[in-house]
């Protein structure tokens, strides 16, 4: 049984960018020469989530236009009014309520199995870290457990 | 420590498809004999979500309604627009944009405990297999680990 | 290999009562002496659901606003209509199709990593139970795999 952490470090280009993390995810399985076991994907960010869809441009549209319709950015956020808030904030702190509340709505890990040496996903299954938040650097943590 | 790899394979009926999964799930822990551990139940389609919650019928049609308003079948998703999209096109390709954009808010996977060699659940918890897009076989990734 | 199992019991206050549990689950872990694995937070039941994000009040506030938008306590759950619903009546049944709804919306586990001896979170990040019903008496199951 081996058990091992790893870090994908990326730079997000924009809101609602959608990253496609899935060379990069299989790579980390096969440099740790793990059959068969599991992949925890987890974002170390409360606005960056992890999903698991199809790479098609069109739909990503489609995806963004949803997200927005349920937090959206016009929305009046009270995390975003800082003359009253006093909690959690730092330097240059931006209004980013909305990304905060799409986030919930959309998994922060997506635990995936590896079988055969390989991550195991159907046909059309990609993994993707969505920017919620604007452009920044971010960090995805892999723990990958099996033998 | 165990880990194996199972598939169990379904045919849905029609969109919106819940299909009540548990005593599938719990029949392949016991094959497996493991007592302590967990199970990762996944879905192999981007179309198709895992939701644990109570098998009430009223409930699941109250559901039905609530994704229907998440991700109309009535909006006009780019995905579904044939004239433009180039990508991951197939033959008889369908528009499915609404069940995309309803996967992104549920689950692809759940992963439950395995205690006293049961799978760990509440009163209520029931796992489902939930059909976004129409009738299709489908196929749904169980990675069982434990000892 | 070390497979444990822990239950965190908890009283929720009311409806959309956030409790944050990760110094609880930060404890269970050091108990366990593990150094490196994963856990699993899951909750045991259909109305309350296990959420990562920033502990900041306004916003906490703002998290109730839109899942109250997304499944309104006003809407008619047909799960309400105690004149026709047969299934899972039990003794004082309240009207609660709206924190079904919340719920499938949301995860209903989180699997986090294990790395030095500690839960592996970003900056920000801490984990919510959230309860979607009234004030009840929940538990939360633990598993925590490693070694």
């Amino acid at each position: 049984m081996k058990i091992t952490n790893h870090i994908i470090k990326l730079k997000t280009a924009a809101t609602l960018d959608f990253i496609d993390i899935t060379e990069k995810v299989k790579e980390k399985i096969k440099e740790t020469g793990i059959t068969n076991g599991v992949i925890n994907i987890q974002s170390l960010h409360t606005t960056m989530a992890i999903i698991v869809n199809e790479a098609e441009p069109l739909l990503i549209s489609d995806m963004k236009t949803l997200l927005e319709k349920l937090a959206p950015r016009t929305f009046k956020y009270a995390h975003d009014n800082f003359e009253i808030r006093t909690v959690n904030m730092c330097d240059g702190e931006c209004a980013n309520g909305h990304a905060h509340n799409k986030a919930i709505h959309l998994p922060t890990s997506a635990l995936l199995n590896i079988s055969s040496h390989n991550l195991q996903l159907g046909q059309w299954q990609r993994v993707f870290a969505v920017e919620l938040d604007r452009s920044r650097p971010r960090q995805i943590a892999l723990q990958i457990m099996g033998r």
